[in-house]
C-alpha cells in the first residue's frame, strides 16, 4: 500500500508558532515575520518541495489565561505579536505557481458579505490556490474586544457558522451563473445582468439581499478546511470540510479520530475519503539520526516551558500557573483538568506525567507529536502513521524557521519521493484540483447545493 | 513660485474606474485587474515616475440607483465587478521600494479591532508605506447587505467614525510604548509586558479592553486621508486628514474648497498647510496636442453615456433614468437635482447643460476635470491649477489603462521635473516622511493625543 502522503507546512504570521522560545535560537528567523522577503523565500522553498499548502493559523486574541494576564505571552512571544495572515498570501502567490495557501478566519470577526469578497479576491489573485480554515473563535481575549462579554455558547457559535457559510456559498456559487461574464472586448458588456442574481438571503443572523461584487474566481468556493474536535465540530467538519486538521499525540488517538471522522462523513452521505485528514506533526530532520537528535537537544536549549504553559492554558482555559509544577494528573481534582493532562501526555499514557513534564513535552511542537531523525527514520515514521491510522497526511510545523522548511524540502521530501509517497510534480489546475477534487466543489458539498 | 506638485495615481480594483466603457478600448487592460502581474507592472511604472501614492478607491456595493437596478452597472462594468483593494498592496509592495499605497476602507464594514491589525500588518509589510482613506460609507446597496435598512443618518455616521478612529489610534499609538519591543536574540524576551497596555476603550459604539496584537509598525498610524465634502465632512477632514481628496470641476470651485479646508484646519488649531489637498483630475497626454486630442476622441468612441448616468445616479441618489436626456437643469424641479447638475456642469456654468451633455462630460474622468494635451500643455494647466487654487496636487485618474500611467510617467513627469515641480527622487523614510511629515503623526493630530 503506497497511499500518497499529503504534506502541508503549518505556520502563523508571528515570531513563534508552536515551539515557544525557539525564536531565540541563533539561526531562527521568525522575527522576520514582518518582512515580505522572508515569506516569499519560505513560499519558494515550499514550492520547490512540492508542498501542497502553506497553512497559516490565526487567532484574534492573546494567550492571557496563564497567570491571569497576557504577560507571559508578551514576554515570551507566544504566538505574539500576531499579524493578519491574509496580507501575506498575495506576495507569496506572486513568486509561486502551484503552492496552495490556506488561512484561518473566524466567522465571528467579520460580516460574511465583505469576507466573501476578500476570499474571492484572493482566489482570483492566486489563480485558484486559496483555502479557508473555518473557525468559530476560541480565545475570549479576542471576543471581548468586539464588545462581546464572553463568547457565544459553543453550539450557538456553530449555528452562526452554518449560516455564515450559507451566505458565503450563495455569494460564491449562486450569485453569478457560469456564463454571466463575457469579457471579450468585441462584446459590449462586462456581464449579463439576467445572469447575476441577488442572493436574497434572509436568515436568523444575517440579511444579505444583494449580488456578489466579485465575479466568479477560479475555485469560486475556496477549499474548506475545519479543525473541530467536539461532537458538534466533527458534524460541522463532516458537512463542510474538504480538509480536516487534527492534532493527535499518538497513533491510537489519531486512528480513533480518523475513524470517527470517516464515520461522520458516511453519516453525512459523503464518500469516506472525501475529506483529507491532516495531523499536526513537528519534524526535525538531519542527515543522520544522531545529527537530528543533536539538533533537537539544541532547540530544547531555547524552548520555553513557561511558553508551553501559556499555550496549554490558552487552549484549555485552565490556568496552569495555579497547578504545582511537580504535581501529576492524579493530584488534580476535576475531570476537565484530568482529561486535558491525559490528552497532552498521551504519548506515553501508562506513565504518570507531572505538569512540568507535560510542559517540557509541549514546548517543542505544541499539541502535536514531534518526529526526530534522519530522512529514512522520519519517512518510516510518517509512513507508519499513515498506514496505521488511515490519516491522509500532515500539517508539518516548524521548531526553528526557516531551517525546518529546508530540512523538510531538501531531506525529507526526496526520501518520500523515492518511496512513491510524495509527488514529483504538482497536478495542474486549482488547489482543489491539485488535491484530487474537481473544478467545482463536489455535489455532496453544501456549497454545491445552493446553486440555482 | 514653484511649489512642488503632489501626484497620486487614482485607481480601483475593478475593470473600469471613472471612465465607464473605456475598458472596451483595444489597448485597455483593465480586465487584467484579477491578475497580480498587472498590478505589479502598474506599481513598477508608477515608482519609475516617482509618483507619491497609488490610491485605491473602494465601495462595498453596486451602483443600483440608475433605473432602480444594478443592471446598467453589471452590463457596463461600472466599477463592477469590484474586488477587495487590500490584497493588491502586498504584492505591489514586494516589487517597489518607495511608492505609497492608500486604500479606502469604510468604518461601517468591519470592527476596528481586526481592522487596526490589518492596517498594522500592511504597514509592516510595506515598511511604512500605507495610507487609509477613511470613508463613512455611501452606497445603500452596500449597507443593506450588512442587514442595515438604509444607512445610519449622515451625521451619526461621522460620530461612529470618530469613535472608530479613536479606537484605532489607541491601538496604534497607545498600546505599545516605543521601547516595549526588544527583539535582540541576546535578550530573552520579545516584549516587556509592563510597556504593552490594554487600551481599555469604553465608548458609545465600541468596547475594546485589550492590547493591540501587532507590534508598532513603521508609521504606527497609517497616513490618514479623507474625502468629506459636507460641512461635517470638512470638520472631520480638518481634524484627522493628512491628505484630503476633492473633485472640483473648475479652478473657481477648487479654490473655494481649498480655502474652506484651510480655514477649517486653522479653526482646528492646525497649520493650514498640514493637510495636502489633492484634486481628482484625469489627464490624457501625448507627444503633441494634436495627438492627445486624437487619443481623447478615440477614447470617447468607447466611453459609455449610460455608464456615466449610472455613476451620477449612484453618487447623487437621483435616478437619472427618470430625467429627460435632452432636458436642462432649468427644466428640473427640486433644489437637489439643480445643485447636482450645477456641480457636474460647472466646467462652463454660464451654459445651459442638458442631461445628455452632462453625462457625455462625465463619461471620461467622472466627477473630475479632464486635461488633454502635450506634456507642455498639461504641465502648464496643472501648474495653473496649483498656483491659482492653492491645491497641493492631484489624484490622477486614468481613462485607458495602463497607457494612462505610462503617459503620465514617461511624458508628463519629465516635463514637471524639468520645471522643478516634481521630485527627481523619493525622500527617504516612511510614506508620512516622504510626504513631508515626521516619523510619527504630528502633535496636532488626534492620534498623537491618545498617547500615554
Amino acid at each position: 500500500m503506497t497511499k500518497p502522503i499529503a504534506i502541508n507546512a503549518f505556520s502563523m504570521n508571528t515570531i513563534s508558532h508552536l515551539s515557544p522560545g525557539t525564536w531565540r535560537h541563533p539561526r531562527d528567523e521568525g522575527r522576520r515575520y514582518v518582512d515580505l522577503d522572508y515569506w516569499m523565500e519560505v513560499a519558494r522553498t515550499l514550492e520547490r518541495g512540492k508542498i501542497d499548502v502553506l497553512f497559516l493559523a490565526d487567532v484574534l486574541g492573546v494567550y492571557d489565561v496563564y497567570g491571569g494576564s497576557p504577560a507571559a505571552a508578551i514576554r515570551g512571544g507566544v504566538q505574539f505579536p500576531l499579524n493578519d495572515p491574509l496580507a501575506l498570501i498575495p506576495a507569496m502567490a506572486s513568486v509561486t505557481e502551484h503552492l496552495g495557501f490556506a488561512m484561518t478566519a473566524a466567522v465571528s470577526y467579520e460580516h460574511p458579505f465583505p469576507f466573501a469578497r476578500r476570499m474571492s479576491t484572493l482566489d482570483h489573485l492566486t489563480k485558484g490556490r486559496v483555502g479557508w480554515n473555518v473557525v468559530t473563535g476560541y480565545l475570549n481575549s479576542g471576543a471581548v474586544n468586539f464588545g462581546v462579554s464572553g463568547q457565544e455558547a459553543h453550539d450557538r457559535r456553530y449555528d452562526i457558522a452554518e449560516e455564515y457559510l450559507e451566505v458565503c456559498y450563495k455569494l460564491w456559487e449562486r450569485s453569478w451563473e457560469d456564463d454571466a461574464r463575457s469579457a471579450d472586448a468585441a462584446g459590449d458588456v462586462v456581464a449579463d445582468p439576467a445572469r447575476v442574481h441577488p442572493i436574497a438571503h434572509r436568515g436568523e443572523f444575517f440579511q444579505v439581499p444583494g449580488i456578489h461584487l466579485s465575479e466568479p474566481s477560479p475555485q469560486r468556493t475556496p477549499v474548506i478546511y475545519q479543525a473541530g474536535a467536539s461532537a458538534r465540530g466533527v458534524r460541522f467538519a463532516a458537512a463542510h470540510g474538504e480538509g480536516v486538521f487534527v492534532a493527535a499525540q499518538t497513533k491510537a488517538a489519531l486512528a480513533r479520530q480518523v475513524r470517527g471522522l470517516r464515520e461522520a462523513l458516511a453519516a453525512a452521505g459523503r464518500p469516506t475519503d472525501s475529506a483529507k485528514v491532516l495531523n499536526q506533526q513537528t519534524v526535525i530532520v538531519a542527515e543522520t539520526d544522531a545529527e537530528a537528535h543533536r539538533l533537537f537537544e539544541e532547540y530544547l536549549l531555547y524552548a520555553s516551558t513557561e511558553g508551553a504553559l501559556t499555550l496549554l492554558s490558552g487552549w484549555t482555559g485552565i490556568d496552569f500557573a495555579e497547578l504545582g509544577m511537580e504535581s501529576t494528573f492524579e493530584d488534580q481534582e476535576g475531570n476537565a483538568i484530568q482529561s486535558v493532562i491525559q490528552a497532552f501526555s498521551s504519548a506515553d499514557p501508562g506513565r504518570s506525567w507531572s505538569i512540568r513534564e507535560i510542559a517540557e513535552h509541549v514546548r517543542i511542537g505544541g499539541d502535536g507529536p514531534v518526529l526526530v531523525g534522519s530522512p529514512t527514520t522520519v519517512a518510516d515514521q510518517l509512513e507508519s502513521w499513515v498506514d496505521e491510522t488511515d490519516v491522509d497526511g500532515f500539517n508539518l510545523a516548524a521548531a526553528v524557521v526557516p531551517e525546518a522548511w529546508t530540512q523538510i524540502v531538501d531531506l525529507l521530501v526526496p526520501e518520500l519521493q523515492k518511496r512513491g509517497r510524495h509527488k514529483v510534480d504538482y497536478e495542474p489546475g486549482t488547489l482543489r484540483e491539485k488535491l484530487g477534487g474537481g473544478a467545482r466543489v463536489a455535489p455532496w458539498h453544501p456549497a454545491a447545493r445552493v446553486r440555482i
